[in-house]
């Protein structure tokens, strides 16, 4: 062993222990004939006093910054303290060194705040690596993974490793794909997840499953998103969707506890999902802010349930002449707090940041609801004080606050809504960084349209199970479409889905569902997805077939690790979290791959680029 | 919930208890008018009673094998109580009942010793992973992730995820490939083992890391070899071969406690390669027993510390005129302990089994060391019973023994004598099933020479630390082999690794090395294994860049997680061990993987087949 101690580790009470030391050196700081150096490893820094002695050892040997050193010496209580530091109380009195290793200049300070540019950093990701922040990342995601085990195992799960050549099954994202070499011409696929697999461990009786499991998708790349990714993956026999919210909000609440030392005492938020689409325009809402929606006019196709609502409400926007709302198909309005007193010049900005192409509306609509109880707005020729206040009472506006107004087509309106709730719930700080608010949502759709194909889609994915009230619906009627412009009338269009995302400050960071685990109703799935028998049979042989022998009620769930690791560390982004992530070109810029492959490798396989 | 008790919980001071219980009907056992179901989970089995009242119902709907089955009932203390189940003093007197989902006929039964040959039972996996003996091995495996990981934990060990999408380094194993579809032409590589990151996270300052996790290698498939295979994969900073072998056979022994009961209290044996390959003929032996190897001949350029010993035998087993010796280069023999009555009919077929194509050897020479001290041999007219002592003493051969010799090629006869020592080992039932030993096998020779090219090639892996003290040997001399003749007295042929493996009861099961951590000897050591300076960049640009930074000493191991698990569950076969295996052909009977891929895939990869 290269070392007695670590740097984090000797206090007060070790003063004039020996004790020999290695890490690297963060800095040199030289006072006439005595030099200070700040050794740093994993767990800390401890300084270092080299006196006139070792001069002209050091002289001889310079020491740089990243240089790795062995340095025997004693502990010593140091004159000028540094209460910041564990081990500010002492310094070595270093008697003996060894340089280990030299280190060139390193291309970006290893500090806190590194005068590194992304790219550099990622290319030289083992010295961005060293950096206090990113290591506390990991040091974050490590404890989590830890809480996540030891929670599961507490509650009797068990760890089983699914394959990672598998099928390919391309059904919504596209499979990475890995050619055999001993079956020429097969090709093996990487895992989007190991949903199948833990369901045959339920049909085999295994009760309760979990993983922390690699999962991969080619898909095109956002700032967010990595082609390969880690879940927290579960499995439980004999559940209903009850049993696993409680399960796994549990699961949460203990890693609140154990990795951040909160206590989520609270009971854990539901909502529909209707819900939260009409009161946040958005199925995963931040619920650590009001500011909901006011819906003045939504198409009467969708939201079925609240067209009663709607039709009582006291106030329609539209046939007032304003020709903005009377052609807009949907008029939604949100009440932002306090902000009644707005100058044009911040009312403009809002109007251009929801022009902007990502939101792509065409304005936006102001009502002042002044703190005197007045109301002032563009539109006020079309409306009267008393319709204004109606507008702003849809949103629960009061006085003093501004109300904004979104008009235009449904689903671009109610999201470009949702997306300014959230701008300006950051801008004046709703979304306050150490406040964590969970949220069930519940009763998903179960299938989405899809117009080119005119067939359904899963909206979670082919196994999850219809609410069991509606499982007659689905088994008894027939899922062809016959009349496109008619799906919404199809008995299919009503189904909701037995499933459940968990949502925390607005992002959703797990997802799963009740499963189907009966062979007919299986069939009926992958028809209703226009899959025929012989499709079926190709792709989902082993599922069906497994459904023969007595399969058992299971659900479960799958948490995506690497942005809970991200949110709980206070960071919008998930490569932060990720020891080696790749750039959004699905590159690993330090080892430089994808790379091209050798003559052999294609030969050995069999296959040969096709370039366009 | 299904149940408000698993299938292994209830006891007799349950009894009056209203309980629902849920799983698989194991068996239904009908006597008159009352049946007897047991019901199976993960946890147990329960006995369950369907009185007269339920008859009618159990007619309309009868019980099958497998059925999934939830039972309402009430606590009862048995008459018949069965003390070879945990619940055995128990049944449920059913008053209600519901099949959750019926069965097929399954296609084997699922019991200990099952019908179902292995084809069947890898098609019907998920059935074969209901039986006990299956589900014993998943729940050692879960027990042996949780105690390793554990124990890393508590030395301080931290579980960092390393990408399994990266660059192919064809050195050794053929890789895995994955075209990349966005970066069009190029491909990612599935790792072989996490090696090259682990060491980047020392040189980042990690200092102990862990993880339990798959690692890929496209090879023709032997019975105990899987294309993915899991590693307990470990790397520790500023470490010293003798820190290493501390703290994991630390690990192991705190695992076999957890995992096993058992108390390893005893020093873990060391052996040097040499000592192991002059001794058992094998650098992973098994030393629950003894049979050591006596050599009577070995060629002059290997071993060659041993020749002084060799020379100094009092016999020379060449030159007495009998050819099968004195032609051989290399003469071994063995004591089988008690064996000297072996008759001619056991004699005869020991040389048939020497003589098989797997072992090859021409023949076998015996010699009875009779219990009243007199020795007779098939070779009598060429030695006299003075020699043929000398002989049977080589191998510490006792009165009552019967010597075995071989004699042939070196590498060939010592495999062979190796091979016959472990076949009679567990013949004379001296390779127990209980009794676990492990042994440090250290010194391995850090090159082996490769013929076809006439270079080096790296015995463990290019990462590989010389013995600090062979450090000047490797830098200061040029690796190219002038004079292949004359390959043994190159400076490299000498020197030895700074590697070690882990060996229980004959089996590798873990290995690993202090890693070259001096960007000049990594040069030195691709440019032995024939990589040029450009291959060098373009394979290990970045860790020889890393090196440039400030680099730790640093070592690690590796286990093989499969096979550690087949050792303690007693089984042969890692397969055993696997949720979900492929076969020799590294195919998924159960899914049906390898299979073919769709156009639009080949398209979009722009790749297509090249099949010859």
């Amino acid at each position: 062993m290269y070392r007695t101690h670590t740097c984090g580790q000797l206090r007060l009470a070790d003063a004039g222990t020996n004790v020999t030391l290695a890490g690297w050196v963060q800095t040199v700081r030289k006072f006439g004939s005595i030099t200070f150096v700040d050794l740093r490893d994993r767990y800390g820094i401890t300084q270092l006093l080299f006196n006139e002695t070792l001069n002209q050892q050091l002289d001889e040997q310079p020491l740089g910054r990243e240089f790795v050193l062995q340095a025997i010496g004693t502990v010593h209580e140091r004159s000028n303290k540094n209460a910041n530091m564990p081990t500010g109380d002492i310094e070595i009195l270093v008697s003996e060194f060894k340089i280990l290793n030299k280190s060139a200049v390193p291309p970006f300070t290893i500090q806190d705040d590194t005068d590194g540019g992304d790219d550099l950093r990622m290319k030289y990701r083992y010295l961005d690596l060293r950096r206090n922040p990113v290591k506390r990342n990991l040091e974050l995601r490590y404890a989590v993974n830890r809480a996540a085990r030891n929670y599961l195992h507490d509650n009797g799960f068990m760890d089983i490793e699914t394959p990672f050549l598998i099928k390919s099954t391309p059904e919504g994202a596209r499979d990475f794909v890995v050619p055999s070499r001993m079956n020429a011409g097969q090709f093996y696929a990487l895992p989007q997840s190991p949903q199948t697999f833990k369901q045959l461990l339920m049909v085999s009786g295994y009760d309760r499953y979990y993983q922390v499991v690699k999962c991969f998708r080619d898909e095109d790349l956002r700032a967010d998103r990595q082609p390969e990714f880690t879940q927290i993956d579960c499995e439980m026999c004999f559940v209903e969707q009850e049993d696993i919210l409680k399960m796994f909000e549990g699961m949460i609440k203990y890693i609140f506890k154990q990795v951040k030392g909160i206590d989520y005492t609270e009971t854990v938020e539901r909502t529909t999902w209707e819900d939260a689409m009409w009161t946040y325009g958005n199925d995963k809402p931040d619920i650590r802010f009001g500011m909901k929606i006011g819906n003045l006019k939504v198409p009467s196709t969708i939201f079925l349930s609240r067209q009663q609502e709607l039709s009582n409400s006291p106030l329609g926007v539209g046939g007032t002449g304003f020709a903005v709302f009377d052609n807009a198909e949907t008029v939604l309005a949100i009440a932002v707090p306090g902000c009644a007193e707005y100058t044009r010049k911040q009312t403009d900005e809002l109007t251009e940041w929801v022009k902007r192409p990502q939101i792509g509306m065409q304005g936006l609509v102001f009502l002042k609801y002044n703190a005197d109880g007045t109301v002032k707005s563009s539109v006020d020729k079309f409306f009267n004080p008393e319709q204004l206040k109606h507008i702003a009472a849809s949103c629960k506006g009061q006085p003093g606050d501004l109300i904004l107004i979104l008009a235009g087509r449904e689903e671009k309106t109610r999201k470009a809504t949702s997306d300014l709730r959230m701008e300006l719930g950051k801008r004046l700080g709703l979304r306050k960084e150490n406040e964590f608010k969970l949220l069930w949502v519940l009763d998903f759709p179960l299938f989405e349209y899809a117009e080119e194909e005119n067939r359904w889609v899963a909206r979670h994915h082919p196994f999850t199970s219809p609410k069991p009230e509606q499982i007659g619906t689905m088994i008894n009627n027939n899922p062809v479409i016959e009349n496109a412009a008619d799906y919404l009338n199809h008995p299919y269009s009503n189904i909701k889905a037995n499933a459940y995302d968990m949502v925390l400050n607005g992002n959703e960071i797990g997802g799963g569902s009740i499963r189907i685990f009966q062979r007919d109703l299986q069939e009926k799935m992958f028809a209703a997805l226009g899959m025929d028998e012989e499709e079926q049979q190709h792709k989902f042989g082993f599922l069906l077939g497994a459904f023969e022998y007595g399969a058992p009620p299971h659900g479960g769930i799958a948490f995506g690790f690497d942005r809970l690791c991200s949110i709980l560390g206070g960071s919008e982004s998930i490569r932060d979290f990720i020891a080696f992530p790749k750039n959004n070109s699905g590159r690993d810029v330090m080892i430089d791959a994808p790379s091209v492959i050798d003559q052999k490798q294609f030969d050995e396989l069999q296959i040969k680029l096709d370039l366009k």
